[in-house]
């Protein structure tokens, strides 16, 4: 089995379905021509296929691990990075005054759909360092940037975010991490965190930490926490390694996938940090760091489901029972569902970070606010198809599915993390249905219009798939309205249907304007998804509107399975 | 985290909603009597609870492995397997004469759950030694009867099936191990089987294997094959295990879960077997022996969904993040679905054993072929019930559901074998609607009318509810008489949806009897299924009725990904 980077595929749906080539006409992004998209793109997808891919098991069999409390990465994993960070492929999106590419972060997520399909541990670590390397652009001072950013952009050093700590996950604000105002206008930071994706690395010669902590006149909940730059080794007058801070790696998790990433406890004893951004403003910071990290998550979640269905298909094709199993009704329907399934996952996450760049670079505030309101949708509905589609790799491999040698199990237990991490699927339909909704649906509704408007574009050409895709945009639009006029605990009684319900109509929007191309492949692939896998949203609608009343009748000892007498 | 077996649960379905005292009243179950069966679904759940539930995590831990060619269980498998044994767990079901209990398939059935639930990698040897005493029942001379069942029934000894061969899988008609035929009447077998669980054993003083094999003069496919008993040790002449059998395993296979369950590559190099029913008819005795495991498969579901939502219960009553995150709507609605959906599968699975118990002490052929209608339903739907709350159960524990310590990681590795052995879901599928629609739809449609009766009784006490599974009761005779008028090919590209949508209507049905009772605790979970779960059937019965045309127009390639220009 070998992973195949879907170059083409991503390529059709960025000129042909999202109009990727609007963003060379701005001026930021002149330099995103054509010519230049395709170089990238190819050249990501032979290192993510030729030099990426084949490190993949080594991640599972041989994990990350600590030896005399240094961390020693999965064989290879050094090399690979190398070979990311020396492509310039961290930088790809970030500001040239420090080092990077400035192309818009669309290419940026298309490069990182193809690296995680092809080792998702691995490519954990540039993911990471990209949405420290956001946060500095956006919130640090001039000489932290010039010190840290060009390192970060080049991969000598790498980056993590430290949220997480035992008794404060979804819930942030509940952080007991220590910050104590030194006189040198340093900081002191003590505190145990854990979940610290990276924390320690073998691959970079410095890796740096941004920790959330509190200052002792740091009120309580997320408005008093601080963030802090803590790096492994504290830069000397150069800006190379010094002394090494206060801080370890106390321990590596035992995980059920990606093996290759060590996923840190680490404790801070009074390690010296520097503030990023204001005192007590850390969670702005934290949000553009996570912001940029779970549209990368949704993006893990349709490389994994690439790297599995490309697997299932190959399997399919040479697995003889009954003649190839390929073309045994049911297994066709579970490849095909996935196909329509991964290129509705991909449309939407790339149509989340082409609508960004246009936001960034028009200033357009409409675009920004759409940005927004599609990130949450990207990153579930993307993990949610990479497991999915990881579920079907193992069924369709049947009793070798559940052997390790066939790499089927890896991928479902590699991706199985994705709608956890970045904020669990459950925490983004919250924010969809609260704060991306509390414009009054302006987003939602403008987002609405252009779909039916797309639907209307349809009808002369496709009118039994375009009548079915107008009708579900508009009890989706109606949806929205019941939506808002109901209280925030009734939205979220109905917010992870809501998601999955509008994740499916706007896929089916984005199929019309690939079938639109007039490809005959395009059209039946469209069929397949606004006839088996759309019109789910209904059920999924009706969910929506339950409420929570029938969850609130049901006894916390009923759920258990006490139902008395 | 603590198993608890759910008697309670169990008994109000087999009383309430399925009517198990009438079994008492035949001839052949009299014993059945609700004193008798209280006791035994206490006893079991007492021994499922204190001694095999604490396994569990032994067996993940510390797999089933091969020392010099020889098996060595799990730590404190063999005290598991013998408290099992003694307690003539493994007999329940079995004929009196050959030291069985003889009571009805369904408190077996029940016994199961919570044996699976506890330990299914544990549960898996008594399992598959139950299906091998069915198919000697059935199929066995006298003699062999003598010989053998009494020393399963008991546990000394233990049983497996052998079917699959590299090359023969779901096809096991392609098999290639041969039987040649000995002087003295016996067999010599040769071949290589693969994923043969619990291939050897240490728990028990013999392994006997029942192998298909072809006979030189067998033809080609399933009409050639021939079923062999080859036990590990030749019984001497009283009985006892004597001279080594010429067989081996030869490697146990890593999988992604069930690591206490050896799942053996076995080699036959000559080995000495006996006849199990006729020449050539091997595939009869299979299939009473896998129409019993997959019943007990889809058993096994729902007994590691009821373990998975107990502790994701547990969790979200102990988490605090923004208070108990029980009383978060989402995580409320997934453990609530979850629970509604596990009363159906359980429901579903009884309701299947006891009509095959009335079959067989009353001779009603209508119950016979309702339970061989009902059977592909319950393993199917049982066993994505497993998949699907031991999923829920990772998702509701956050970060600590993707580390290993917790324990619900290896609810999902576990039970993620169970939509795959004994026909994977989709064979099951392809079985309901090719085979169990041959009679034209009367099993079908007998069923479905006791399902429309039900509904219209409830229509008074519960109409809105009522109504809407009456409604899917009759869109499902619909797309029933639907299915029946196409050809094989075009059933079986939409037989997962039909069945899917079978289980879903079915189940609301017997919430519908359950909420009948007037306990308002039933009356909202019924509510929960009917409004969460069920409007899911349409998007199926659609999908079922999709047809081929689309599956067939997408090209290889295309699945793949590669769509031209």
């Amino acid at each position: 089995m070998s992973y195949r980077a879907p170059v083409d595929q991503i390529t059709f749906i960025l000129n042909h379905v999202l109009n990727f080539p609007r963003l060379a006409k701005t001026e930021l992004f002149a330099e995103a021509t054509d010519e230049t998209v395709n170089a990238i793109l190819s050249e990501a997808g032979k290192l993510a296929e030729n030099e990426i891919a084949p490190l993949n098991r080594n991640g599972d069999l041989t994990p990350a691990r600590l030896e005399n409390g240094k961390l020693r990465s999965s064989p290879g994993f050094e090399a690979g990075f190398r070979a990311i960070a020396e492509g310039g492929w961290i930088g790809l999106a970030s500001d040239p005054e420090y080092g990077g590419m400035g192309l818009p972060q669309a290419l940026n997520m298309a490069v990182a759909e193809m690296l995680s399909g092809a080792c998702l541990s691995l490519q954990l670590n540039p993911l990471l360092t990209q949405g420290q390397i956001d946060a500095l652009q956006h919130h640090a001072d001039d000489e932290m940037k010039a010190l840290y950013l060009p390192k970060l952009n080049s991969g000598e050093w790498s980056g993590t975010m430290n949220l997480t700590e035992p008794g404060a996950g979804s819930d942030v604000g509940a952080l007991t991490t220590k910050a104590e105002r030194n006189e040198d206008g340093t900081y002191s930071i003590t505190g145990q965190k854990i979940f610290i994706t990276w924390g320690d690395s073998d691959v970079t010669e410095n890796v740096c930490h941004a920790v959330l902590a509190r200052l002792p006149d740091g009120g309580k909940g997320t408005k008093g926490i601080s963030l802090f730059m803590v790096p492994k080794f504290i830069p000397d007058e150069n800006g190379n390694p010094g002394v090494a801070n206060s801080l370890k790696v106390v321990s590596l998790e035992h995980k059920m996938g990606i093996h290759g990433s060590p996923t840190c406890v680490m404790s801070y004893e009074g390690a010296t940090g520097w503030l990023i951004g204001k005192e007590h403003g850390g969670m702005a910071a934290m949000f553009t760091m996570m912001n940029a990290a779970r549209l990368g998550v949704g993006v893990q979640g349709v490389g994994v489901a690439e790297a599995a269905l490309q697997q299932a298909v190959e399997y399919a094709t040479e697995r003889n029972q009954f003649g190839p199993i390929i073309r045994h009704a049911d297994v066709r329907r579970m490849l095909a569902t996935a196909r329509a399934e991964v290129f509705a996952a991909r449309a939407i996450c790339l149509a989340t970070a082409i609508t960004a760049d246009v936001a960034r670079s028009t200033g357009d505030e409409d675009c920004a606010s759409r940005a927004a309101f599609l990130t949450p949708i990207a990153k579930a509905y993307g993990t949610d198809v990479g497991c999915r589609v990881a579920d079907m790799n193992v069924q369709v491999h049947g009793g070798m599915g559940f052997i390790e040698e066939t790499g089927a199990a890896q991928y479902l237990r590699d991706v199985r993390i994705t709608p956890i991490y970045e904020g669990t699927n459950g925490i983004q339909a919250m924010d969809l249905v609260g704060r991306k909704l509390a414009d009054g649906g302006e987003a939602a509704n403008r987002l609405l219009d252009e779909m039916l408007d797309v639907a209307k574009a349809a009808q002369a050409d496709l009118p039994d798939l375009a009548n079915d895709a107008f009708q579900a945009a508009e009890n989706l639009r109606d949806a929205t309205q019941a939506m808002l006029e109901r209280d925030l605990q009734d939205r979220f009684a109905g917010a992870v249907p809501y998601l999955n319900a509008f994740a499916k109509v706007l896929g089916a929007l984005f199929h019309l304007k690939a079938a639109m191309s007039g490809d005959p492949g395009r059209i039946v692939l469209a069929r397949i998804f606004i006839t088996r896998v759309m019109p789910r949203y209904a059920a999924d609608l009706a969910e929506a509107q339950a409420g929570l009343a029938d969850l609130e009748a049901i006894t916390d000892d009923q759920l258990a399975g006490a139902f008395g007498a």
